[in-house]
């Protein structure tokens, strides 16, 4: 979380840009170039990948010397085959190398032997005839915790040894978050429950900061829970979806934050990569406009 | 569910055969192979994929006329990268030309929109471009409920459309899926919780063999929960990981069928990808031999 945490510093910009390119997000004239290629040899999963990874390449140009990290969202490339995949790896590497933090959004889990390969996947290497290879170099991936601690230590094992960070899901900003989420057990919730697991996943991995390698996800449309959670989890960094587009205010996730400013990352998917659609012109300096709005909207509320 | 019912029926076979490829089940001779080929342009993952689904397509051609169905574990094939994932495709695609039922294991979930995407992506239609196209052809996926209704119900709407099913995360089988899902709220424990929602997720889809789409996943390692979530859902195939390496007897899963001898499948994995290891020999002849084994030892206690 350390450099998740100096990037944010840096840049005096506590948010995150969501890469979710449904295709009809994508420019015209970039999905034009892209299916120009349609052929037999390429097709058009080939196309549609093609498409999306030169409008995810263009948003992070403009975008990376403002915003410290991207977050694509896993289901947007999966639905567009091993082709979407292709691309997501591509984004991923672009993105890292124009040294934007990269935290993807899987929501992985699974019984400890499987958690082991998603962590490996994601956040480690993969062993490859005697080899170390990385599949794919995220920096940060976000997991579900439905299966208790055996599924979610091979992934904080992967943060300690490699410098990465994970985000468990904790309150999430959907409307049916509560079905199982608020249930009462004794005096407590299952979102708190969840949080002392989070705290404890984290106990020994708290750094210079004072934030531990295992984040929370935390919906800004809840901002009373997120309050809440914010005092049971004073060493968790929290991931926070749910701005703009789903209902959270400014207002709303600043009670996600601590008093120092840090403890929370706000993410902006759509109103981002699609605010060319709103105000017409170039999606690169839309993106940018639109960034840079958020950016002001969040740290004046803090 | 209609039409892994019917094949389990066709051939009086309850199981379901995982296939988790990490790259040192794959047998030598295979391996050597798709090594062989590695270059500038045939990079290690290539290979790595190339040999996984040789080992599949072996393991499937010896099995698909005595097991109705495969279960690919997403994460290894993920933990190799998109070209992984491309012999993930390649596996379902060839698993249904040989007849095979597809439950992709991918534990997915995510807030709606987001749900929308995977069930696109697994189950249902990708729209590219104003035409319909499948990215990953599964028959089923597996599903985590940590969100809530807003997340599964996309699935359920593409299960519906397609004629497909999915299996929603009950109580799993590792050591520590008690640490929420034994949880009490009032008289219920979560997981009871989950399997109450499974039923009314399910209840409009419940087919002409008295089961719905919407399964759930039960672990053969916690019998006791088994048999009152049998009780507690009556219309719900029960998918029953856990049986054999994780130490889940015939006699355990047993408590996961109904009367009928039908009611769930159950999952076995390393035992059958591996059996050319323990016994010797031709890795697909001994796969089949354990598989046949399997079944005898399930069916022999219903």
């Amino acid at each position: 979380m350390e450099l998740l945490i100096q990037k944010i510093k840096q840049m005096g910009n506590p948010t995150v840009v969501g890469l979710d390119p449904k295709l009809e997000y994508v420019p015209e004239e970039i999905r034009a170039r892209a299916f120009s290629k349609l052929s037999a040899e390429f097709d058009a999963f080939e196309c549609a990948a093609e498409a999306i990874f030169e409008f995810n390449k263009g948003l992070i140009d403009a975008l990376c010397d403002i915003v410290p990290a991207v977050k694509p969202q896993s289901a947007y490339y999966e639905m567009y085959g091993w082709q979407g995949v292709r691309a997501l790896w591509k984004t991923v590497e672009y993105a890292k190398e124009r040294g934007m933090y990269v935290i993807l959004d899987g929501k992985r889990n699974d019984i400890g032997a499987t958690s082991e390969a998603y962590a490996a996947a994601y956040l480690g290497d993969t062993i490859i005839e005697g080899s170390l290879k990385h599949a794919f170099a995220a920096d940060s991936l976000t997991v579900n915790p439905y299966l208790g601690s055996d599924g979610i230590l091979p992934f904080v094992e992967q943060c300690k040894l490699n410098d990465k960070s994970i985000f468990v899901l904790v309150k999430t900003s959907n409307k049916s978050s509560g079905e199982l989420q608020d249930l009462k057990v004794g005096e407590c919730s299952i979102y708190e429950t969840v949080a002392e697991l989070v705290n404890s996943w984290g106990a020994d991995s708290v750094g210079e900061s004072g934030y531990s390698a295992v984040g929370a996800v935390v919906g800004a449309t809840y901002p009373a829970q997120a309050a809440e959670l914010r005092k049971l989890m004073p060493n968790t960094y929290f991931l926070v979806p749910g701005y703009g587009a789903q209902g959270g205010t400014a207002k709303d996730v600043a009670a996600s934050f601590n008093s120092d400013g840090l403890g929370a990352i706000v993410n902006a998917s759509r109103s981002i990569m699609c605010a060319y659609m709103k105000d017409g012109g170039d999606f690169q300096a839309a993106a940018r406009a639109e960034a840079e709005r958020m950016r002001e909207d969040i740290v004046s509320a803090l």
